[in-house]
């Protein structure tokens, strides 16, 4: 627990009067070694805290801090990691494939990926979906991504969609249980997704990824989805995070 | 700094939406064991970046990650912590002693304990004194305690007070090449001081404690402090370092 008070020092220094200061003056105010002190300086960056000026490469306080919820991961940077993996879980599911992170308490669509067959399919990058009614918003509200609260409002899309806090709140605990999430025509008659959850440094929850389709593909005859399936998509998941510094997987 | 990594992850969470977490949701969250975020959890705390709240146990953001220079270490923590060493310094050096902390741009006097003889003596607890002008000052100057920047205005005391910014920036350097700080007959002519920094976490410099008297007891004679007066303020600021929790010393 050194480390994080090292850390905490440093951004107390950063916080105080002077609010650039190059890594010589931060390790002999903290009496750090120059290397130690850069490598918490690093990873605190990593993480949004810190910022360094281009120019004159002093350190100061990172948007992460000022606003916790904010400087974390941009969609571009999400988008970027997973366009790598999103392919080729299209390719061996034979689905679509959506990556989504939380935007103003709804699924922000950041990528997806068609079918892999000659349908005609609509792009849906930049769509807005519901928290509830979707495999991706199940799982970012499972783990909080982006502080997402339950919905107040939990618009009936179908016969299928969750409609109570009480059925969103079992969801949720089904989600954490399992480590992954789905929904069965909740969004749409005829259609079913699986997703995971998409974790940046720390195990923070930055994002989801998932597949969906016909019914009778991606669930079993008793509306569960197929376990190969489930195992892609987690597996697919596993190898975003790791790109983005996950470091358990 | 994976522990750093986490420590910043549960922050990011702590901010988002929900801002009172319980430990096995926060744990549950970030797919951490509850006995690893427990000692992160117990980490923050202690920096001031996380509070706990008594009756729900929930965690929340401290006010010390708000206003990265609020809520580390009051002056009633610190004289309580500093108390104990105090007392033997007077006793083994003869001297007065006095531990500061940084409060507006200036010296705090924290705790105050008189020269160990039957003279007349004004405790100054509560008192401001100059940056510039003491040893306390100097090194909470140079180690950049709560932000403390150099005054803009270098008010004369007595002929031998620094009184230029450039003059002061050279008695920064040697504070820091030192690891302590003095002042002969910069603020009354006659007294010299000795002081050295307190650090808290992480090796930051929450206060300084020092010892003041005659010139002719504080010093030899050509002016510098007594070898054996600086190791002696120097081994009391590092056991109430140690006490504070700086894990080096």
């Amino acid at each position: 627990m050194q480390s994080i008070e090292r850390a905490a020092a440093i951004l107390r220094l950063l916080g105080g009067g002077s609010r650039h200061l190059p890594l010589g003056e931060i390790a002999h105010s903290l009496d750090l070694a120059k290397g130690t002190t850069h490598g918490i300086l690093r990873t605190l960056q990593h993480v949004g805290f810190v910022e360094q000026d281009r120019v004159s490469g002093h350190y100061q306080l990172g948007a992460g801090l000022v606003r916790p919820g904010a400087g974390y991961l941009d969609p571009n940077e999400l988008r970027s990691h997973a366009i790598n993996w999103a392919d080729p879980l299209a390719a061996r599911t034979g689905e679509a494939v959506r990556v989504g992170t939380v935007l103003d308490g709804r699924v922000l669509v950041v990528h997806h990926v068609f079918r892999p067959d000659d349908t005609f399919q609509t792009l849906d990058v930049g769509t807005l979906l519901p928290i509830h009614a979707t495999a991706l918003g199940k799982v970012l509200l499972a783990y909080r991504s982006a502080g997402v609260a339950p919905p107040a409002d939990l618009d009936r899309f179908t016969r299928r969609t969750v409609r109570t806090p009480h059925g969103l709140a079992a969801e949720v605990v089904r989600v954490r249980d399992a480590g992954w999430g789905y929904e069965v025509e909740e969004m749409t008659p005829g259609n079913a997704s699986v997703a995971a959850p998409i974790r940046g440094p720390g195990g923070l929850v930055v994002g989801a990824v998932g597949t969906s389709g016909l019914v009778e593909r991606i669930c079993d005859r008793r509306y569960h989805p197929h376990p190969h399936l489930v195992a892609l998509v987690r597996e697919t998941a596993r190898a975003i995070s790791r790109e983005l510094g996950d470091g358990r997987h």
